[in-house]
């Protein structure tokens, strides 16, 4: 039908109606009175939600403009850089960072995997000359539905001395991560994710160690320069124009999310995922994580079940039930498929989303038990 | 009244209905066939508004991106740079330079005027060797209502062989600006201007020549890169994620622009913002332009009478009649008041912010003849 599609992809993800229409008023002046109030609101809220006292900045850009905005502000040519890699966003990181001159190091895991720490640890300890000043590394592998254990990763990288630099976009707001209490060095996420408005906006908090780093970079950058945007954040400002209407509608997302509280977010997630992830197994599909340990809160990557094909799968679920699942990326294209639960996301929408997968599989000849999905689904919501 | 704002700043500006309830829906997957189809309509009708046959990149960024986008895709340590500056946001493509680490060399022309194609033309000529790499320009100077004849001003670096950068953030859409014809190299625009979005999106095109340029750059630049961006632009796809709603809007808007015309556009601009001045004049203040052949028809750039300060005539205008008019910026402040008729604007948005006008300069004790302004301004529009 149409205007009926429902995502459940990785971003951009549903949102809800009242900061929708907070986003279809008339622009305000961004040098007004009424929009500094706006951003004294946003700027505050944000700092809970990435459980930190650092200053968050806000770009009007993507999740990948933060991502660049993170390593520009810290890089200069040579820096020895050591990139953990378990997918393409995390090796997008890597790519950045070469890109910027660093000497980069690649530590990588097989898709479907994790980073494992007593690897880290063990390169971390061979470099004795202290020669890493940076590793980049990722929360929620948004490719393979895969979280690090990035509490143990970044208090190693602590220990070692480098800073880390870590990108949440697929898990602020929906995987517990504490950049305070865990000692992560920048943080960066994107709007269209667990901050439940459309893309368009990116956020970076980073530590005092790694300002004094940021002090040091050589590399311009007048978009992306964190001493101009902090200074605007102090002012409750923007250093240039900022996109109005997004942020007014993060005001209102903030505030629901405050309401509900981070802690409860983690735990929606949580459950939500959990039982998205028995419901499948139950189905007799497989999850492309390797060790359920590891199995992402936000994305959950499928194996489709032999001799139904992705490309199928998405095209009933899409043609059929208005459902838009995503496939995998590059090597892993028509390999799985994944769903986001990821922001604003409830029981019903998981179980929207395995009754339309059985029905979609049911259609294309899938043998199972119709209502395995669904039962398994119900009774884990409700243990 | 609450809600009842109305913009006449340079920008943001108002947005048509139907534009921001095209932005209030749901948002669409990115990588869907259905956004695909948005981007190929959104990719054509830039063209158009452009002038030019060059693609369009879409930024998910402030123009302030676009800036540092045109100038870190091209200047490599060293290069010499020609900045002609009229106000803030023409110095601010030499700060960019400047930091990417260009020799850059100033012409300045004092605030309220344009720059002199003489004093440009007698530049360039002294430059035998032809070290001038790239001269950089504003087409319409936002901070105090000056245009410049870019046509003429790019013929002359045309000639010379130095790539021209136009900053077209509020005359592109507004002001007349023919990107092939008149051989600008780079030009740029912003969304929140001309395009009638609200901020969010800005916009780059660029020529062969500034191409081969650009391959020979080596910044490295990997959210505002010029080669991956156009690569997805020819896919009708974007590099990253973008802002989906913002081009769901910027798809109609575009529509509306076509429909009404160009050129059509461009007088339309061009009657109200003579109108404004014939107004002001009538009024008995003073227009800051200092030759009126160089006003600009997207800004107007006024003086208070005195006795009268500039945030009173705001502080009435926004208080008693909600409508928001922009101060002066930096040493400007409070020196000058800037009305913005830009966009989305008709006669009667001026007739308007000329009536509200006249009764804040009623209401704060300025002596002149009431209703002379309104008068002047409906004979002129009615010429």
């Amino acid at each position: 039908m149409k205007d009926k599609t429902f995502l459940m992809i990785p971003g951009p993800t549903p949102v809800p109606e009242r900061v929708l229409l907070e986003i279809a008023k008339h622009p305000i002046g961004h040098r007004s009175s009424e929009f500094s109030k706006i951003l004294e609101s946003v700027y505050t809220d944000l700092k809970y939600v990435f459980q930190t006292k650092n200053d968050v900045i806000v770009y009007t850009a993507s999740g990948t403009g933060a991502m660049d905005a993170a390593l520009s502000n810290l890089i200069n040519e040579g820096d020895k850089v050591l990139s953990l890699v378990i997918g393409n966003f995390s090796r997008r990181l890597a790519k950045i960072a070469k890109g910027l001159g660093a000497d980069v190091e690649i530590i990588e895991a097989e898709a479907g995997n994790a980073i494992n720490p007593d690897i880290l640890k063990e390169r971390l300890d061979k470099d004795v000359n202290k020669e890493i000043k940076i590793v980049t590394l990722i929360q929620n592998e948004t490719s393979t539905g895969v979280t690090n254990d990035v509490k143990t990763l970044v208090s190693l990288i602590k220990e070692h001395g480098a800073l880390s630099v870590v990108d949440g976009v697929t898990s602020v707001g929906a995987i517990e991560c504490k950049m305070d209490d865990w000692g992560i060095d920048v943080l960066i996420t994107g709007s269209q994710k667990g901050l439940m408005i459309p893309p368009g906006l990116s956020f970076l908090a980073a530590s005092e160690k790694a300002w004094k780093v940021h002090e040091q970079c050589k590399h311009p950058d007048f978009y992306f320069n964190w001493t101009t945007n902090r200074k605007s954040v102090r002012e409750n400002s923007t250093a240039f124009t900022p996109a109005v209407n997004l942020f007014c509608g993060l005001k209102v997302a903030l505030e629901m999310m405050k309401e509900e509280g981070i802690e409860n977010i983690i735990a929606r997630h949580t459950k939500i995922a959990s039982a998205l992830r028995v419901a499948i197994k139950a189905l007799g599909l497989k999850l492309f994580v390797t060790d359920e340990k590891y199995a992402s809160n936000s994305i959950t990557a499928i194996l489709p079940p032999e001799g139904i094909s992705v490309p199928d799968i998405r095209k009933v679920l899409k043609k059929d039930y208005d459902i838009e699942v995503a496939n995998g990326q590059n090597e892993l294209k028509d390999k799985i498929f994944r769903m986001g639960t990821l922001g604003y996301v409830s029981e019903r929408d998981v179980i929207t989303a395995v009754g339309a997968l059985e029905a979609a599989l049911y259609k294309l000849g899938y043998k199972f038990e119709l209502g395995a999905g669904i039962a398994a689904l119900i009774k884990e919501l409700n243990k």
